[in-house]
């Protein structure tokens, strides 16, 4: 039989305590929220009548998650990124603000203060030229009536070959793969890159080890991150994920959504790649519009305070 | 308006999803568990319009403390340690199993295999005695009829006049401060220590920064932890909390409990103090009896098997 305290005057009265109510110090938003979260840990723990021996091998695999900085690896990878998108467009359906290319998670990999360029730019470093087929990116930023955008800005980052991301990965030159282009007077961008690699979670790290303890893995497509921004319009974070990927539809973190798909075409013409200041050999080209809502408030122009790395 | 989607059947199989119960690896409890946690902490976010910032905010914090390794301390700090004492507390009485020294919290300190002798042992390397009071502490080990209990173990550890623990504090000698000792026929203990000072959380850690967020101490009163083991009883994890201390009842980790009191008498008596095999100068003594429950089963008379680091 399931024994349960946490109604108890007695208990209610601890987490309280706990949770800083009896104090008038502090931020009484951080105290609602702390009794909350207390509140129902002590439930999850009588209702799943957690052993003490489970209790700590969380504590200590929440220790190990922190110690290699993956929180925001394995919470998107229980879909809670994705929630938040998912209970953000209902909170916008309910006050009728729809349409636009749809939101989908930043993850954790952004690096702030990429370099700028006006209409066009090449991305990566030219040091996976051996391995790395050549991406043509281009499109434009609408509006939500089909006018463009110009002076919009196009933040994009992605993988390289071996899904790894510069700044994170050393071993890559600062901001490779990392650019902010400003649309021209027709709401274009282009980019020279590469096609990058899916991203998978380190294998040996704790977000993968709890991911396996419950049958899945830590693969995502290829994608593409974008951040879009213009005066008077809603700030947009999103993804294109690259047809063809296996894990398009089967992405740990659920990035992946209708409207975010873009296709990488392929092409083998010599003469196409020649035209295209390549020395002949295939490479591919994606067009991908990203269309943005107007802005209700100013605050809305910006993207969230989520704490990032600059460099 | 407070808007909500997590009770919709399209969330719901994304959390199923996200939880691993649409694969067959991996360990099913785990599963039920995360698909509990995942969904609790959807209803957080919607029930208290937990914004973007705010998430990503507790995400990094939660990197932060992982990383210092304090989810040990700051768990217990938010009542929750205690309330596993309390919850299984609830347990015990409802199975009648009742009677004996009170259970509370082991914390994050403890290190296996301290060294063992017979009937009485000295606990501390004498580093600190310009500085220390000498304490001598004192009792026995008995069963709920009042019998002593010959050949149990008494494993104590305690702080230094620092606060901090050896092993923890580099700057200790090996197991400094902690010493097993067997009981002897008339079921005694004895041993010659130091009084401790109080536990701090380090003013500058993420437990620290939660607590002082909500107007919370992170201080311990002076005590000393104990690990009691006999054949046919149950194990017992307690604490002798120091009379007189400023925290004894304003205590971070709620450890303190009734019955887990004890009185280190200071005796200023230098004939006494000689008799002790001291200087003259002061000393103190305590004197505590731990009384051990009837084991019912085998793994009663273990302690729980959560992580512990061992030298």
């Amino acid at each position: 039989m399931t024994v349960r305290i946490s109604h108890t005057p007695k208990v209610q009265e601890l987490f309280r305590e706990a949770a800083g109510l009896n104090n008038q110090q502090g931020s009484a938003r951080l105290k609602q929220l702390i009794l909350r979260m207390i509140t129902d840990a002590a439930r999850i723990i009588e209702d799943m009548d957690v052993s003490e021996d489970e209790f700590w091998l969380a504590v200590e695999h929440l220790n190990r998650v922190g110690k290699h900085a993956e929180f925001g690896l394995l919470l998107p990878g229980l879909s809670l990124e994705h929630f938040i998108d998912l209970l953000q467009d209902a909170k916008d359906q309910q006050v009728g603000l729809t349409g636009g290319t749809p939101r989908t998670i930043e993850g954790p990999l952004y690096v702030a203060n990429a370099p700028m360029s006006d209409g066009y730019t090449r991305m990566d470093d030219g040091s996976e030229d051996d391995v790395a087929i050549p991406l043509f990116i281009e499109g434009r930023v609408l509006d939500t009536h089909g006018q463009p955008l110009p002076g919009a800005i196009v933040d994009l980052w992605h993988a390289n070959t071996q899904g790894t991301y510069s700044y994170f990965d050393p071993s890559q030159t600062p901001f490779n793969l990392r650019r902010r282009i400003v649309t021209d007077a027709s709401g274009y961008y282009r980019a020279r890159s590469i096609i990058p690699s899916g991203y998978g979670l380190d294998p040996d790290g704790p977000a993968q080890q709890c991911l396996s303890a419950i049958g899945r893995h830590g693969q995502r497509p290829a994608h593409i991150h974008a951040f879009i921004s213009a005066a008077g319009h809603r700030h947009l974070t999103s993804q294109i994920n690259l047809a063809g990927d296996q894990y398009l539809w089967d992405d740990f973190a659920y990035a992946t959504r209708e409207g975010l798909v873009g296709e990488a075409t392929v092409i083998g013409d010599a003469a196409a790649s020649r035209a295209h200041g390549l020395d002949g050999r295939r490479f591919a080209q994606l067009k991908f519009d990203f269309v943005l809502q107007p802005a209700v408030t100013a605050e809305a122009e910006q993207r969230s305070q989520r704490p990032r790395v600059g460099a």
